[in-house]
């Protein structure tokens, strides 16, 4: 049986960001059944999951004893059991692979720049005059990756992990408008959030933010 | 054969930096020779490498015409073909994979926001305002490998691509004694520098910048 750690409460931005509905998504995509482990700030904390997770973050893998960490990580030892994540011939995993790292490596502190500013310094007077140029990286960035998926539906021939990651990576920006500026990101990440596996790992993962909300909403 | 793309100039920060050295370093353990493919800055932007990479970064692995961006992709590629980089069974990839996405995703992002503000950004007022809390994020991640490595010579029971990772993610603090502030960090990089694999790799790697740096000493 497969468990993945996730977290019981998240600030409302996160909602949708934990990286744990990444793997939810390959699990789905591979149809693995799973089972949530939902840890509070303490159990992330303590010594025996620091023990397995240095960081304490999440999301940790667990399968007959055996755990992981790092979404990515897990997603490609997940894709190895199943074919709808990666091509099985050499080249075709290591194009996968490329994708996977272009999204988390190249694409991904791109966004991150972007979005620290907006969720945690945006009043830090440091943070105002560090804008512009992030803003204007990160800008590039799509642009270069927009050209690429002109005239293609996926990064490869077909769906991989390396879409998988690289859409996960987009909708980070999905409370700003960066990706509507480029048609064929947008239509893109439209394409992979209509995969029912995505809905159903993105649904499972607000659920466990749906008691918060109505009790932040109540205040 | 395999050919790698390198770069004919660089700033000396980035000298023993450039991501193309960690690729040597990999097909140097495997035992894998290669060709260098040496860029201009034209040739980084034009047309036909950015079909292949298009963000126009280096390095580009190709063999018999398949290529391939992404440092860590490439490492892994490599790695299928050779057990000294990376356990056989499933389990032991899936941790060696662990940790190198760790490297590069976990402890990576908090290098550079330093390295940045080091390198880029140095005079600018809002980077002396972003540094304390910079480092001190960059000390907690160090922190936490640290106590991770206590005890233990490699991130598993042998060395793999991930410690190749870690190692050259951690080298780019070089410029200041972050490392040093934990022994068993600094006693691990040491351990992997001491590989002749290693030392081939950089020293090929800086090899290309030995004109420039002979001309700047003129200059």
């Amino acid at each position: 049986m497969i468990s993945l750690s996730v977290l019981k409460w998240v600030p409302p931005f996160a909602r949708g960001s934990v990286k744990e509905y990444r793997v939810r998504w390959a699990l789905e995509e591979a149809g693995l059944p799973y089972a949530e482990r939902v840890l509070t700030p303490a159990d992330q904390d303590a010594a025996d999951y620091r023990a397995v997770q240095p960081f304490g973050q999440v999301p940790v893998y667990e399968e007959d004893g055996f755990a992981l960490f790092e979404s990515g990580a897990i997603i490609l030892h997940i894709a190895e059991k199943c074919e709808a994540l990666m091509p099985r011939d050499a080249k075709g995993r290591a194009r996968a692979v490329q994708w996977m790292l272009a999204a988390q490596t190249s694409v991904q502190p791109a966004v991150d720049a972007v979005t620290a500013l907006d969720f945690f310094y945006g009043e830090e007077e440091w943070a105002k005059m560090r804008r512009p140029g992030a803003e204007e990286f990160l800008r590039r960035r799509l642009g270069q990756l927009a050209g690429w998926l002109k005239g293609r539906e996926w990064l490869e021939d077909r769906f991989t992990v390396g879409d998988l990651m690289m859409v996960t990576v987009l909708r980070d920006l999905r409370h700003r408008d960066f990706v509507g500026e480029f048609p064929a990101l947008a239509a893109y990440v439209k394409r992979a959030e209509a995969r029912p596996a995505f809905q159903r790992a993105l649904s499972d993962h607000l659920a466990l933010y749906a008691e918060a909300e109505k009790a932040e909403a109540a205040a």
